[in-house]
């Protein structure tokens, strides 16, 4: 258990302590979510003011080359492919998460032997996954198995089994799959290993060639900072690069799509996965904010950011054990195990909603999840959350259940989005 | 023919003449590209900082609901919905025309009976919608068939013609198809219509009710002035609804995507073809773009745009016809086959795309598209395009052939986007 005092010091040590000033967050606000949507980089605003004014606005359609808006997909995916363990050329940013997930699974599946036809993932994996999953299987006269809980996974990678589709940290309770291990078993059976990403960059350590995983996607709005809806991103082992071909064949997949040809060519590798033109106003906030994950590699990288996450992390627990202890812990006490969130559970007669709405009222933002349990999801990002921020989030938590602030008719209200 | 005097008279007349200076084009520049990518509104960039700074940066998560982000989608797409003869509830802005593309071809073939998976398209449609159009057949056991010229297309509309896919205005010739009358003979002939509005949208009068056309996709980066990348639409006839279903079945796409169920249950009506999260900053572009269509509409509307595109076109070919004699016309000389572009090919001695880099140089922007021939493309937005750039445009091509300009070796470089 961390004292507020003893918190100020750690922040004082912190060797990325430095990296919060680099953030805009509004004053008064402790910002657990990171987790769904990463906070505003300072430099984000004058680049995007940049885009539009200079290289929209003066430079005009000249700026697709001038500019290298064309190049833009692969150069990010060059940037970001650090932080999951790829290397240059094997990434591409582009589309959205779920777009993304269909091309991979439809290629996965169709370099399997038609007697594989199974997809293996668990129930609990995000909705779009599993949904997109659905879309793909109907269309090969597959079939989605879900595991109901990770233990009992390895017992369907069998020899129906074509991919084994997984997100790597759940979204709901941050708990983290061991991406070599099940991506070996998978293997071993003949399966393909597909990662889905999300809740992973740029927040845990990934290493998907050290992991010899096949393919993987995710978005660039969490961890990443990208901004609400920023483009997603796509690897594939490079290995299948000529085997492996996805469905939506637009024309910047296409080998030499300035030939304006007739028939449809894949390129090469990863560009393949490209489809239409580029959003080039989104991959530019998400270029400003990858500027972040360049200092953060200066000072210790990924294992400097995973060291802090845990450390704030586990924080969080001690103080939630400590001082709530009618709530019950949904995410692993096991360090190896867990993301960069920590999801709480509260007895039944407590409105887990209305918590976190009185919550967000006292300037903690996190969020609710419903569901058998609901929980309480607090995300604690390394690149600028303080130790302070756990002391004083678990206090108000404290008080709010306390007062039973939360019993307040406003915080019952439900929102379009929860 | 129009002097130059005239054309400063004509501008002065100009009913939407107000609307040029709410866009910030670049002094000295005469962009005649705007059907490639569209001029910046000089609103944009105010309102694209406000959804940084205020909306993503101060409040965070909550702008989901309080920025209305989550809505943005059907807002836009209501927005846009007069202009392409839909209603509100009708259009839905997201994705790349691409993937919207693929998304309702799929749709449409999945409505036809077995005996029907012939799409009927045109060879010089744009490759990305063959690309596409060939991964969906392919998936469908189906076939891609291309008239050569717009008169072929009547006869390929038989009893195997599932879908007669085409795209409103040529992107090379800028010759605009009778959306009513081939709308009508695919009905007749049992298939579907399906139409690819990027050239059209916000630049020619679309009415896709009023030509009852079962399905309708396009961009936004163009006429619409979106910006680069900027999303694009997705409109489907509203009797389709509960029949039609497409296969990227991302969580926004559900009936309830935050019950967060395990099961894909599409949503009713446009709102199954949304996939993943939206592109907020993306769209926060093309919300700004659309005030200026607003005040079109007070100006007008799109009978006004198109007299005015019409007026300029026609004044362009008149100018070519006496000052450039060489050029030929590669654009319909009939207003009614013609969109808001003029093509013209020079004589074969003479290397187009030199001629356009020349023309760059000295501020008529335009474009040059390969092919037999190649193409010297100029586009006309009535929005912010003047009789006199018209004026200036063809006295600057006349003294670059005069002079031989384009013989250069910097203008013979290509790029890597043409």
């Amino acid at each position: 258990m961390t004292s507020r005092e003893q918190a100020l010091a750690l922040d004082a040590l912190d060797p990325l302590g430095t990296l919060r000033e680099h953030f805009a967050l509004p004053p008064g606000v402790i910002y657990l979510d990171g987790n769904s949507l990463g906070a505003l980089p300072k430099a984000t605003p004058a680049r995007l003011a940049r885009a539009v004014q200079q290289e929209w606005g003066d430079g005009l359609i000249a700026s697709w080359n001038n500019a290298g808006w064309i190049n833009m997909p692969r150069r990010l995916g060059d940037r970001l492919a650090p932080w999951i363990g790829a290397q240059p050329g094997e990434v591409l940013v582009g589309d959205s998460t779920s777009i993304n997930l269909y091309k991979v699974l439809h290629a996965a599946l169709q370099m399997q032997p038609p007697g594989r036809r199974v997809v293996v993932s668990e129930r609990s994996n995000f909705p779009t996954d599993l949904y997109i999953a659905q879309s793909v299987v109907s269309d090969h006269g597959g079939e989605l198995v879900l595991a109901d809980a990770p233990e009992d996974i390895p017992a369907l990678l069998d020899a129906r089994c074509a991919v084994l589709m997984l997100t790597h940290v759940n979204y709901r309770s941050g708990r983290m799959h061991d991406m070599a291990a099940l991506t070996r078993l998978a293997h071993e059976a003949g399966a393909l290993a597909l990662w889905d990403l999300c809740h992973s960059a740029g927040a845990v350590p990934v290493d998907l060639r050290g992991a010899d995983a096949d393919f993987a996607i995710g978005c660039s709005y969490k961890y990443l900072n990208g901004g609400p809806g920023a483009p997603a991103f796509v690897w594939m082992h490079p290995s299948h690069a000529g085997r492996a071909r996805q469905p939506l064949t637009g024309w910047l997949g296409h080998a030499a799509p300035f030939e304006f040809g007739t028939h449809y060519r894949p390129a090469d590798g990863i560009q393949q996965f490209q489809c239409g033109t580029p959003a080039v106003l989104a991959m530019t906030a998400l270029d400003a904010s990858l500027d972040v994950f360049d200092l953060a590699r200066k000072l210790g990288g990924m294992a400097a950011l995973r060291a802090k996450s845990l450390a704030l992390t586990e924080a969080f627990i001690a103080a939630v054990d400590t001082h709530v202890p009618s709530a019950s812990l949904q995410s692993p006490r096991e360090a190896a195990l867990r993301g960069s969130q920590v999801s709480i559970a509260l007895p039944a007669e407590v409105d887990g909603y209305a918590v976190m709405q009185a919550l967000i009222s006292r300037g903690v933002v996190g969020d609710f999840r419903a569901g058998e349990p609901g929980l309480l999801r607090f995300g604690f990002t390394p690149l600028y959350t303080r130790h302070v921020d756990v002391v004083d989030a678990v206090a108000l938590l404290v008080d709010v259940l306390a007062t039973e602030s939360w019993r307040t008719p406003e915080f019952q209200r439900r929102s379009a989005v929860t």
